[in-house]
């Protein structure tokens, strides 16, 4: 597993979590952003894509920056797609509770505890056996899948 | 107003609320896509951008598509920061529901009825007056605004 380092930069806030501090299973680090594993039982395969420098929205990035983004973004998603075939792929960039760039990558499933609703909207059901284990991968293995596809999209250092 | 017109494409699906219907008040059709404003009476700022062809995943589309989806989303999100000067904007693509590609993006403030939760998540407060009336502008002027925005990022026709 790679070892956080936070963003020696004139943006880092020492009150942010996620300028702070991982934010949850670190998978890759690039020099502009890091996606880790939401560390979540009901989800277990939602990943997110944290841009390293502290900005707020979306559209505060440079266009060139938010394709980098967004290529990371639809790079994690593909992995998904293809190691675990969900019913569908969530994507999003809230930040209301923690306003630093990040997009969250989530596989559902109809069998999920929320399906179809938003992973932030009221269950609908329990789910047993534990979600983690109905997926076609461990999660070590579907981190190093991801680690390998967004590795290939990494700025030269 | 713009008038709607359902995509003639081989992708068109009758069964598809997206495919069928404008989903909400339209606001600029393009060959590409067309943004839509959500009619919610509480997150009155609530805009979706519709791919027009029939895809499930954002990663459906090829990257120059993607990167024209994208640009569009920006641009309302960009409208919504400088006329409404909202606490936070949110994008997501979720549609669970309705599996046609279409991206949220909505204004929201700390005075609405969910913030800082996710817009899907249990409301936290009552708001009165109607949100609509705390905008800084009217709605059909943020509508043109908008239009105005993603116009310049049309296809040629």
């Amino acid at each position: 597993m790679p070892v956080f380092q936070a963003l020696e930069s004139p943006t880092f806030r020492a009150s942010c979590e996620l300028c702070r501090e991982p934010g949850g299973v670190l998978v890759f680090q690039s020099a502009q952003w890091r996606v880790i594993r939401a560390e979540d039982a009901a989800f277990p395969a939602f990943y997110r894509v944290v841009w390293r420098a502290h900005v707020a929205e979306w559209s505060d990035l440079p266009a060139a920056e938010q394709a980098a983004l967004m290529g990371v973004v639809g790079a994690v998603e593909r992995v998904l797609r293809d190691t675990l075939a969900p019913a569908k792929i969530n994507l999003a960039s809230l930040g209301n509770m923690v306003p630093h760039l990040h997009w969250h990558v989530v596989a559902r499933f109809d069998w999920d505890s929320h399906f179809p609703a938003p992973i932030w909207a009221a269950p609908q059901r329990e789910v047993a056996p534990a979600p983690v284990t109905r997926l076609r991968v461990r999660l070590d293995e579907l981190d190093a899948r991801v680690a390998r596809a967004v590795a290939a999209l990494a700025p030269a250092a």
